[in-house]
């Protein structure tokens, strides 16, 4: 692992340097001529945290614009379900390296995925040098996922990356994963120390069949069968009540909010004043490409800010430096990486972003530029573990 | 002016070559080897409309992230005003320079804009090549705006720029401009054949302090006065009802809807399908960079869908094209520009994106990828009235 020197850059309102040292940020005021076998030159350029996107289905990538604009059930059951059915393990492993490159060239180091053949996704992230959270997905009604073979993996699994790459035991839903199931991913996730990711309480209907037939709510459901703890990641959560909201607080879940997802599907509108009152941990998602149309985690903090003030009914609702910190910290500290915000002897993951940009520009306010008005294509190096994953929005050794 | 041959460029999902000839499209189907001045090859890039911005206040780029996240109220006297008393007619130079830069790079050739000191404004719209209708502001609460002077400007002025700008005529709003003063604006705008700008409903507060002063709320307000009619851009009409939908429709208004700007200020949530329904011409505009914080048209098309779904519940509300319509030739058909879509025989606007860019693949649907996945900056090349005004993201001779 190369030292790493960045030179005159913009941070925290003041020009420094800063010196990166064995996977972390050694130094954030360095002297200029401190020795380092990269020094990258970034006068005009800031130094943020990047982005950790906690709900995705990476290789869904290729089924971008493949169906919009139609009703939930038509578009899952004549459009994306017999479309995922043809993939092969060869287009999953070019869908991933899609989207590995989208996201790392928007900011991204970062991503939390559920889908499937995930050892393509895995060896994806390892050669760009990126982290995840790649989920072990159960469904029970899925015929390319079967349970028994899944848990002997996650007992048996090696981290190829030396690091960077977590599994996460993954039920889909409530509604495709029964109760038993459910509690027995949820004690293999205890037992092997493993976030457990699931999609929950993400339409009406899913309250209304899950009140059906289980005669309770979803947040209550998976709280009975004592599913919930500090290691669960719920995507979604739009559609929960202001006890719901407590009891996802009091167990110390993170939400995963996906606006984009919620508003182009017209799932519903995220609560987040009342569920951030109620001190629930809340991140950023993108979910999938066929949902979106995008993994852009900059385009994610704008939408979710002003989706937030338009339902809230008050501009004061998200300022933009709490959309930045869904997006890169509290990512970060839902999956145990020690980053996500720039200091000395976290681990260096962090973005240069041009200033020269006309929408970067005047810059009475740093973080407001970069949440409301820019885009990320002044996203210009990306770097993850204290290594250069992008340099000049090129992909290194490509 | 030069004829422009653009080579291999995909248009209506083929390859073509397409011919420029006197402001003009004078063929999509040319022959390779036509001749022309300039030849742009274009293989790898798609040809689309280009955006026209229906509402904006360009010198606020000056305020971009100068107060966010803050009430209507508080943000007005104690920040942008203040602000803007300060602002030297070089100053609005300079702040109309930066925008019309940021419009240009991302797709724009018109806006319509409704600021002070529009002679500077209008100077830099003549200098970039774009197409401006630049708003005569009319504000009897503000010492900028001396009425007499501007009607009798509005009579004599001349387009320095040959064709692509014009005036409009623009009462502020119902609570910055009396009766009779609005009665005279609309008589000078039907008199000399001039659009009216007006920002109309945009909060709950003007339709209170409406109701309370007149009696009526403010659609029916103007309908009263007989200021309504096809020559009229309204900016904002969030609070309308179904009635005031009908008269809008019924008068041939044309409605600004600027979603970004309604959810940053929390001032309400466009009700799109109702106000469609009713037959109304809806253009889309970024208001200022003050309260978006960007002029981005691409982003406010994904936005305004997004937010039209979320609020409509329904994901078939304003599929992708019918927002590309919105904030192309909607906006041109509003202000009489006969562009807007790349036919034969119309203005040749247009840009050029380039589709290798990872959020425009893979192209199961170009408007889709547009509309929901890109971002702005895959617009390489801008055309406005026949003239190159940018290429290869370099403004010309600059």
């Amino acid at each position: 692992m190369d030292d790493i020197l960045i030179r005159n850059v913009l941070l925290y309102g003041m020009k420094v340097n800063v010196l990166i040292k064995n996977h972390r940020f050694s130094s954030l005021n360095a002297p200029a001529d401190a020795p380092a076998q990269k020094v990258i030159e970034a006068d005009g350029m800031a130094l943020l945290p990047p982005f950790y996107n906690t709900h995705t289905h990476a290789a869904m990538s290729l089924l971008r614009g493949y169906a919009d604009d139609m009703p939930l059930q038509k578009w899952l059951t004549g459009y994306i379900w017999p479309f995922e059915e043809k993939l092969t393990p060869a287009d999953i492993r070019e869908g991933s390296r899609l989207a590995v490159r989208e996201m790392i060239k928007s900011g991204t180091v970062f991503f939390s995925d559920m889908y499937f053949d995930i050892e393509e996704t895995i060896d994806i992230v390892r050669e760009y040098g990126m982290r995840a959270a790649i989920g072990v997905t159960f469904m029970e009604s899925h015929n390319k996922s079967q349970q028994a073979d899944k848990l002997d993996m996650l007992r048996h699994w090696v981290d190829p990356t030396g690091g960077r790459v977590t599994l996460t035991v993954a039920p889909h839903a409530i509604y495709t994963v029964g109760p038993d199931l459910l509690v027995r991913c949820a004690g293999t996730a205890r037992e092997l120390g493993l976030k457990l990711h699931i999609h929950l309480s993400e339409t009406r209907k899913e309250v209304d069949d899950c009140l059906h037939e289980h005669g309770t709510t979803p947040v209550r459901y998976l709280d009975k069968l004592g599913v919930l703890g500090d290691n669960v990641i719920v995507a979604h959560a739009v559609h929960v009540d202001e006890e719901e909201a407590a009891i996802l607080a009091e167990r110390g879940v993170t939400i995963s909010h996906c606006p984009c997802s919620n508003e182009k599907l017209a799932s519903g509108t995220f609560h987040y004043k009342m569920l951030r009152q109620a001190g629930c941990r809340i991140t950023l998602g993108t979910d999938g490409d066929s949902s979106n149309n995008n993994l852009d985690m900059r385009e994610e903090m704008k939408f979710a800010a002003l989706i937030a003030k338009g339902a809230s009914g008050d501009p004061q609702t998200m300022p933009a430096h709490e959309a930045l910190d869904m997006a890169t910290r509290n990512g970060a500290e839902a999956f145990g990486i020690d980053a996500g915000v720039i200091e000395e002897g976290k681990l260096a993951d962090a973005i240069l972003v041009r200033l020269d940009d006309e929408r970067m520009q005047p810059l009475h306010h740093l973080i407001s530029n970069w949440v409301y008005a820019a885009d990320s294509h002044i996203v210009d190096t990306v770097i993850c573990d204290g290594r250069i994953i992008l340099e000049h929005r090129e992909f290194p050794q490509s």
